[in-house]
């Protein structure tokens, strides 16, 4: 049976990495063979790119060109790490997706939907998530928490007005998704734990 | 005044640098400032983007990629060296520029136009050049040349049928194109100089 995507989206500082462990102790207590990936990133060429577009380069990068560099890795990713997975019955949690690039670049950055879906249409075709999970929280709250974990990359050192307008964007896009949740990650690390558990087993039980 | 923006382009081993060199003489000897860009790469970034397109990756590079990859490059080209070049009077002479990727990503790999011309709009909006010079030679010919100059990239090494579809796209670009010329590149070097300061020169005084 053809393994399932969930994606876990939210603002740096959003507590992803822990909410994404403990879906993946979920799944493998249910004895689910699951795999993570993050973007932009998750092979070998797709890191390379990574690396390429968090650089804190001497040069203007254009809004375009980091709008490339996105969708180049998860083209990466998608042919060579998901698609593969899913197709063996493995489940995948990644680490941001395409919704990522719909807050940050067009959200944060300004870049029109129409621009986004036609690069989306272009790399992806129509491959969705099955299911993502969006871990909402202020940008004071997650940029106080990022910091914390130490130095800000280019994309992190934008500021708090980019990081209002890629969290409206985050919001206005999960209200018209279907199969997905919104999780209010302003709370305990354990209510969060808790309230992911009820919205990943609703979804599955559905 | 405006500089003008000369693109040269062609098969690996077409003698693209040496008519360049050629041009950028014959343009300083009528007083005019010049400089050269070569395309994927040109800025620090662009050239980081270059490498990883061009590296033999372990892992296969979905079409999608490899060409995301040569628009990122072009848009940090364009926005940081070519269009501030111009502005200042400089002329800028490109080695390829958006017609390799029509020639190579649509001609050799079979990319839809339509999708190209997205991207391009996406990435240069009208943004054009103002001479194009293409030097046709037969994929033969041009690798035979490029093999003696020593190893071949990831992309050199697609094979003989991939560089005659990328020469017939040429062909049938620069039949259709405003402010382009066509010189043989199967001729000596001697008779190919000869043909493009008379191309220049022709469309200079047009």
């Amino acid at each position: 049976m053809q393994g399932k995507f969930i994606v876990v989206e939210g603002l740096e500082g959003a507590g992803k990495s822990s909410v994404i462990s403990l879906i993946v102790d979920l799944l493998k207590s249910k004895d689910i063979d699951v795999i993570t990936t993050r973007e932009p990133g998750g092979t070998p060429m797709a890191e390379s790119i990574r690396a390429c577009v968090k650089h804190n380069w001497d040069e203007t990068v254009t809004e375009q060109t980091e709008l490339l560099l996105m969708y180049a890795a998860r083209s990466q990713l998608v042919a060579n790490v998901i698609l593969p997975a899913l197709a063996k019955g493995t489940w995948v949690i990644g680490d941001r997706h395409d919704l990522s690039t719909v807050a940050y670049q067009g959200g944060g950055r300004g870049i029109a939907l129409s621009t986004l879906q036609q690069l989306k249409t272009i790399t992806l075709g129509t491959f969705v998530p099955d299911f993502c999970l969006y871990l909402d929280v202020s940008p004071e709250t997650g940029l106080s928490r990022a910091r914390g974990r130490g130095e800000l990359d280019r994309i992190e050192l934008a500021g708090i007005e980019f990081f209002r307008r890629v969290r409206t964007m985050y919001i206005s896009q999960i209200e018209d998704m279907p199969n997905a949740a919104t999780i209010d990650a302003e709370q305990t690390m354990q209510q969060v734990h808790a309230d992911t558990i009820t919205a990943i087993m609703q979804w599955v039980e559905a």
